[in-house]
């Protein structure tokens, strides 16, 4: 079976990785020459996504397409499943999600719990909503990590409000953010990941690291898990969908984002999980039956980003001493660069033993640096 | 870095599966385009592994030249070594394990225990050790899965014989058969996997399926291990070593044959120890700090043959049957064409629960079977 991938990415890369175990041959597409799929298969192509003729023509040598990344060219995936491509996640889901505006009002037709928003076609509607604050004011299009959102505390704020169609989101009053990715296959049947708890680290305000499972109560978990199956059933999609909640402090539940991918919150159920999300995906796509998505045991993934104040040919300092270390699994995604904040790589730690867990953490954040080569140094 | 591997067989996939989490570049050479590691990796090349032209050839673009079969040129791997290339393992020991007769003798040289043996150049000589029988001949150099070994039960036995340089061996009286993978860095460490059992279907006498940790006791373990590391190290090799063994009726262990490479006896590594024997071997040869051993839940591990009777295009029937289960995992290795008693993957299977285990193991070998495709079905 050929099956085709938009995106060469890192999380096209662990794609390969779990195709491995099937006869299955798997075709990239990246702009990107040095992606980290490149040097991972010899069906390796180069080509713009949002270009609809270079979508179309790497799609149509496929039996199933598939995505790594949502910014894709969607009139081409239209037309391919017109043809009889098997396009999962399909088109209308890909489309709906690549608009965050879409994507709230998705929620709302569908009884989807989400925080209360406003859709703002112009900067000026924003006077009009000043009750609504404290706000995110959140981009349609185009945003993603990060990008093209806006805290909006007062008035004042509206001064940087985006020009494009944007919608205005009231800020949850967050207790924990977690994740729940879940899967759906041609034959309709659906399973979901157990929810993964995002860490934050209270002096940064920054995502320390993901745990899994999360610490949250039998009952959250399982609403948690019900809101991602409901979701997934209502899109119809087939596949897997990474869904990103707040548990507000009062114990409801929000869904803030999804992607209709692998995810960042999923890398740990390589080792950690009897089935992966990757795996997972695959199964999904390809028409096989859902593996069972529970946890083995605690874990816990740290991403491994570009140390600040490097550039250049990457260095990992320390990678010797992590991998000496009982539980831990360095993954890193061949790219040949490192900047600051670039993802390079993520490890994944497991123990049964929640504080030997977290000793564990702190000792690969200390001693794991990803660095640019020192100019006397030999590759490590 | 840039690592060879000789052979590109199922073994050479999984290495490159484990290689996936590292930014190392594996390059594969194997005689057949159509082997599985042809669609695995951009850096697949065809060329005779016994040519000393081909490997010599192949080995210098790398800066380490690995193997997944032994039977590869070893003039070529010494002029490598000579060159600078780190050649793991080490051509003396492949041409060492390459000769039974010279493995046997390393063997007994570092008090390795083993079955008693006499070395047999021309057949008339074994009418001098009638005394030794029942024995197994075995031929020197070339033979491989069975072949090349007979069981002389009684003199009149003799009339098969082989005429190449040869050993007669005293049949041990097994208990079982185990089987201990062991590994060793450049810096010298060593560490063992818990033993393995080679469980036999006693109806037909076959290995019905691998068993992991093997079912002795701890001293036998423990004893077990013992025997790898100081073969290991008698060898001073860096790698892995699979060292498989015959545990006696009187309790005595004697090593029966090794391979210098991932073997058979370690597939279940990948989801049941902490580090697989593939990541392992990578470690080992790549200079970096072995990875924790142990188990992480009972595992056992089914080969996928081609069934009798079905030869030419592959069909999996009950594949879907059997990734429905929960804790088994499927490896299929690509390979197009089935034949009867091809190797055309393995199926893992992890449970806490020993009886579950085999009420598991009983149910993959009833579902999944390889067959070559009818000719009215779609590819499965």
């Amino acid at each position: 079976m050929k099956i085709g991938i938009l995106g060469g990415g890192q999380l096209g890369r662990m794609l390969l990785q779990a195709a491995f175990n099937y006869p299955v041959e798997l075709h990239v597409l990246d702009p990107d020459p040095q992606a980290p799929c490149a040097a991972a298969t010899p069906y390796f192509k180069t080509g713009n996504l949002q270009d609809e003729a270079a979508v179309y023509a790497f799609g149509k040598q496929v039996e199933v397409l598939t995505i790594e990344i949502e910014n894709v060219n969607v009139a081409a995936l239209k037309r391919l499943q017109a043809e009889g491509v098997k396009v999962y996640p399909q088109p209308e889901v890909i489309e709906t999600i690549q608009d965050k505006r879409r994507q709230k009002q998705f929620f709302e037709e569908h009884q989807i719990p989400t925080a209360p928003f406003v859709l703002i076609d112009y900067p000026q509607e924003l006077y009009k909503h000043e009750g609504f604050l404290p706000a995110f004011m959140k981009v349609g299009k185009g945003g993603y990590d990060g990008r093209g959102v806006l805290l909006m505390r007062t008035a004042k704020d509206f001064v940087h409000a985006f020009e494009a169609p944007s919608l205005l989101e009231k800020a949850a009053d967050i207790e924990k953010e977690i994740s729940v990715i879940v899967a759906r296959n041609e034959a309709g049947e659906v399973r979901a990941f157990p929810p993964v708890e995002m860490v934050f680290d209270p002096q940064l305000n920054l995502v320390d690291y993901l745990l899994s499972p999360a610490q949250i109560t039998n009952a959250q978990a399982a609403e948690a898990q019900a809101i991602a199956c409901r979701l997934i059933e209502a899109f119809q999609m087939v596949g897997i969908l990474a869904v990103e909640m707040f548990l507000n402090r009062d114990g409801s539940l929000w869904v803030n984002e999804v992607a209709p991918r692998p995810h960042n919150s999923g890398h740990h159920t390589i080792e950690a999980n009897y089935t992966s999300q990757y795996e997972q995906h695959l199964r999904a796509i390809t028409g096989m039956p859902l593996g069972c998505p529970d946890s083995r045991c605690p874990a816990a993934m740290v991403n491994l980003l570009g140390e600040a104040g490097h550039q250049g040919a990457v260095y990992y300092r320390g990678l010797k001493r992590a991998l000496a270390r009982k539980g831990v699994y360095v993954h890193l995604y061949g790219k040949a660069e490192t900047k600051p904040g670039r993802k390079m790589g993520h490890v994944t730690i497991i123990d049964d033993n929640l504080q030997s867990l977290k000793a564990s953490i702190r000792y690969i954040k200390e001693v794991l640096k990803v660095e640019s080569r020192p100019a006397d140094s030999a590759p490590a």
